[in-house]
């Protein structure tokens, strides 16, 4: 008998991400881990966006700008390769689906790691058909029938799955971790993963509950109706 | 004659961003460099906000959790003062006013300091007027006169030119850095902004103009909306 892994940590992403990109080579070592299962779990971000009412980065011109430049000193930085997809934003739909559990099975991870270093690594288009299929061929992948695969309604509905279900955990921004109901968003958040991991985790939750629950003093007209809209959702 | 200063970094924030206090902290080197001239501007980020058509992290509600713990942690890990204040949101006006040239004169940077230090660090409500005077004539300085001329005309036109002129900028969030037209946005931004200041910027620029060049292949109608509402402004 194998041992039981200790840990499960949920890795909600979409290709869409450079930050997606970053987290997943910077999460090399708990993919390979004996202890910690990482289950990856494609989204849609845009229907993350559409759910909390909020603009992605790459919508907000000078923010665009500002992350394209900021993803192009960090991997210089940490030697990443990053030529950035030949389309930005893109739809991501056909790599999401390619990227599931139900069709990638047990080379799940690969065809991630493939599609990442592919699009954001050497810039194909993410979106395109033929390209994945190019690409998901050179790493020795069955992409043909992976890619038939992606059509079943079954498929569509598993990656609206994934997505409800990292809203129901509060997931609003890509990549994030989710391990016991504890969220880790962003690539800078892998840090505290980490550390949360070891048990090292610096967290004070007297104090963080405390600070949550004072009260409101002001908030904006806009604040207040994108809750409304949640409410209705 | 005194020798001048040979770069200018402008830091743009609001005192109901926690990660504003952070770099405020992080930033006391460059505050006392000879070398750099620090202005601090306070600009209203609700202003910024709403130009953008954003939600700011305090405004929904999973991102307004995640930022508290996070703030905690990384306060934990600093060994950096954190209560948190009163109230959040509040309405900053009255405090970024008091942070103001026009207000605080030769004081600014203590003004500032010390009413980053008397919220985030110790926890009163900086929306409250008697709370940020007995934190300013604790510090010894003259908060009567400064909180009266917070009411002027022209210093509230000056919170809004600076606001305005952080827009102007690209600024999309608080803290921000800007050096040379370059932006550096957040606490984290601050890495990139020291790179740049020593002139080890990792930024391939032709890499990164690029990629911001090349064409979109999706947009939701949510960010189409976004960018003609900022067009009608």
């Amino acid at each position: 008998m194998t041992s039981t892994p200790t840990r499960t940590v949920d890795f909600y992403f979409d290709f869409i991400s450079p930050f997606a990109y970053f987290a997943w080579l910077n999460l090399a070592d708990l993919r390979a881990s004996s202890e910690i299962v990482l289950r990856a779990k494609p989204i849609l971000f845009p229907g993350v966006l559409k759910h909390w009412g909020q603009l992605g980065p790459a919508e907000i011109e000078p923010k665009r700008i500002y992350t394209f430049k900021t993803i192009v000193r960090y991997a210089k930085r940490h030697n990443i390769p990053l030529q950035g997809p030949a389309t930005h934003p893109f739809n991501p739909l056909l790599a999401l689906r390619l990227a599931l559990q139900d069709v990638a099975g047990s080379s799940q991870h690969q065809v991630i790691d493939t599609i990442f270093r592919a699009g954001w690594g050497a810039g194909i288009d993410m979106a395109d058909h033929q390209q994945l299929l190019d690409a998901l061929q050179n790493a020795n992948l069955e992409g043909e029938a992976m890619l038939a695969a992606t059509q079943q309604p079954e498929v569509k509905a598993a990656l609206r799955r994934n997505t409800e279900e990292a809203i129901s955990h509060g997931v609003f921004g890509v990549p994030t971790c989710v391990v016991e109901r504890e969220l880790f968003w962003g690539n800078d958040g892998l840090e505290d993963l980490r550390d949360y991991l070891r048990g090292e985790d610096p967290l004070d939750p007297s104090l963080a509950s405390h600070i949550l629950m004072r009260p409101r003093g002001a908030e904006r007209k806009e604040a207040v109706q994108a809750r409304k809209n949640i409410q209705k959702q």
